[in-house]
């Protein structure tokens, strides 16, 4: 195994180092939008209350392990950074994190993970049956949450968005195990299932504060470029020998046979010997306890990894252009900082 | 065997002798909203087109295994005897199908169905995984033709439907095996899970003709008390000998554990002897090959079944002196046959 490690370690030196340099956080985006965060959070808690015990439990336990509130956080400082002052926003990026949760309720399912964040999902906790119909609840709370809003503009997008995201999900489901997807199909399932999210819950912010529609387009393109960034990144961390050291769990994909960018170059780039090794693994779903060292090693020969990050890149960039009709402000800056923690982060 | 067949059959034919004297149908309404019912089955088929072609495929394989339309024909039919002439009422009528099959999909995975009418359940034949999905999409596409509708007062009705649905089946989930469930608890049951929406399916006619919200309340009082009496028949007819003798499939609520009002009834009115019987079959999941005979004796011997029947025409004569507040019209007898119908139906 010290030679596969030795390659990775190699690939991930260079974000390590980069990472130390900028070390990009969240922190600033955080004190900005502190305030309101918290009141979603009691909106959140509020809304997700119903008299059938077994919904506030499982809802609960997803919401508090959903991880780091990105989605709302977004609604929240695209509209300050619009210079916006009323409280619709606060709703909205309830609605959006309802949205979010309830897709991930119905991934785990789909995905039979056991895991999220390192605690157990509410699947594994309570059974598939209870998940998938508390996220149609959430779901549902989401509707509702955006028809008390009462704009038709608001419930346009999130109902359009709603319908991309599970496309965006079956597409998934149909390229899973397929070695041959392109990458032009892998980008249309990343922007489906999470690009579509970024990019409403950043496009609400400059709606409830009135902006231009080339202002709300250019905030919109924001949101989609960074959700692509951030999915990208996503997918090349479960290859992530850096990961490995860290301790966390990796590999994840692999063993689903899920077809994500790092896969997908390492074919494309492979030989003959090499796309056998995919098919076996990731198509017939064959796998011993090396393979996972070798898929690394593959991934690494062809800097698929490295690449994946750099087309991460791309669209963090395009991301932070987008902004430029914005004059600067503290949000502004907050904004771009979400991209650079996006590219840089490592969990 | 003989034994239980006679005394089931007993109690069925009085059943079986009213539904020859009545015999009701939906073919009167069939006869007025069948031009209307192809335009909603137009726009079910164009909205449910996507370009991932598995959508497509499933959605097209629940919606037309869906049954009888129900719903949308209720939609309808209201929007017509409220002397309604626009075009609202097609699109809402299609959107109330969407929500119904978005449900379907989730319930036959959450109950591990294999056949639905007769024909293999989507899970079944695609797997749960797009079942869940597709089921996410069809209730997007519900939520986008609601908000092209573009009421917020439409909008209001759906969602808060939605969020109802799930909470019912949530419940449902959470009183499933549990013997000492109250007929209360049942009711509030098949009240969330399936009335809510008949009810909102009816409103939804009186609120596009822009009825007073009397008789919109009427007509929402209408389908929820319809709505009450054919989920009452739909379990009941679960453990109808009459079904058996017709070669139909019965049985599906014992082996599944689900407490419905007949075992309510019969658990009830029970000995000691009866209650361990059920306690054994429904709670602990132990069964053989003979129980399902024994309980349609127990069931038989207590008189819940005809109970159960009686319990549905009794929310059925509500339905029909809800709408006493509209003149006569074919429509107006139409949706009383509908109640009839319900109640008398074998399937």
């Amino acid at each position: 195994m010290g030679k596969v490690v030795i390659l990775a370690d190699q690939a991930e030196n260079d974000i390590a180092k980069e990472l130390e340099e900028t070390a990009p956080t969240l922190d600033a985006l955080h004190k900005l939008v502190n305030e309101d965060l918290k009141a979603v959070n009691r909106v959140i808690l509020e809304r997700m209350e119903s008299p059938v015990v077994l919904i506030s439990q499982l809802a609960g336990h997803i919401i508090a392990s959903g991880g780091k509130r990105l989605r709302p956080m977004l609604t929240l400082a695209t509209a300050k950074m619009c210079g916006y002052t009323g409280r619709r926003h606060i709703d909205l990026a309830a609605c959006v994190e309802f949205i979010h949760t309830a897709t991930l309720l119905h991934d785990d399912v789909v995905d039979e993970s056991d895991l999220r964040r390192g605690n157990a999902t509410a699947n594994a906790v309570w059974g598939n049956k209870p998940s998938v119909l508390v996220g149609d609840f959430l779901f549902s709370r989401a509707f509702q949450l955006s028809v008390a809003d009462g704009s038709l503009s608001v419930l346009d997008i999130l109902a359009s968005t709603s319908a991309a995201l599970a496309e965006g999900e079956v597409m998934q489901l149909v390229t899973s195990n397929d070695t041959e997807t392109s990458e032009d199909a892998y980008l249309d399932v990343i922007t489906a299932k999470t690009a579509t999210l970024f990019s409403a819950a950043c496009r609400l912010g400059g709606l409830v504060a009135e902006k231009s529609s080339q202002e709300q387009d250019a905030l919109a393109s924001f949101g989609l470029n960074l959700g692509i960034s951030y999915q990208l990144v996503d997918d090349a961390l479960d290859y992530s020998a850096m990961e490995k050291d860290l301790g966390k769990s990796i590999g994840d994909d692999f063993r689903d046979g899920k077809i994500t960018l790092p896969i997908l170059l390492a074919f494309r780039r492979g030989n003959e010997f090499e796309r056998n090794f995919w098919k076996r693994t990731m198509e017939i779903g064959e796998q011993d306890e090396k393979d996972f060292d070798t898929a690394l090693e593959f991934i690494t020969k062809h800097n698929a990894l490295a690449d994946s990050f750099e087309r991460a890149r791309h669209y963090g960039s395009v991301a932070k252009d987008a902004l430029g009709l914005f004059k600067d402000s503290p949000e502004k800056h907050a904004l771009k900082d979400v991209v650079n923690f996006c590219i840089n982060r490592s969990h």
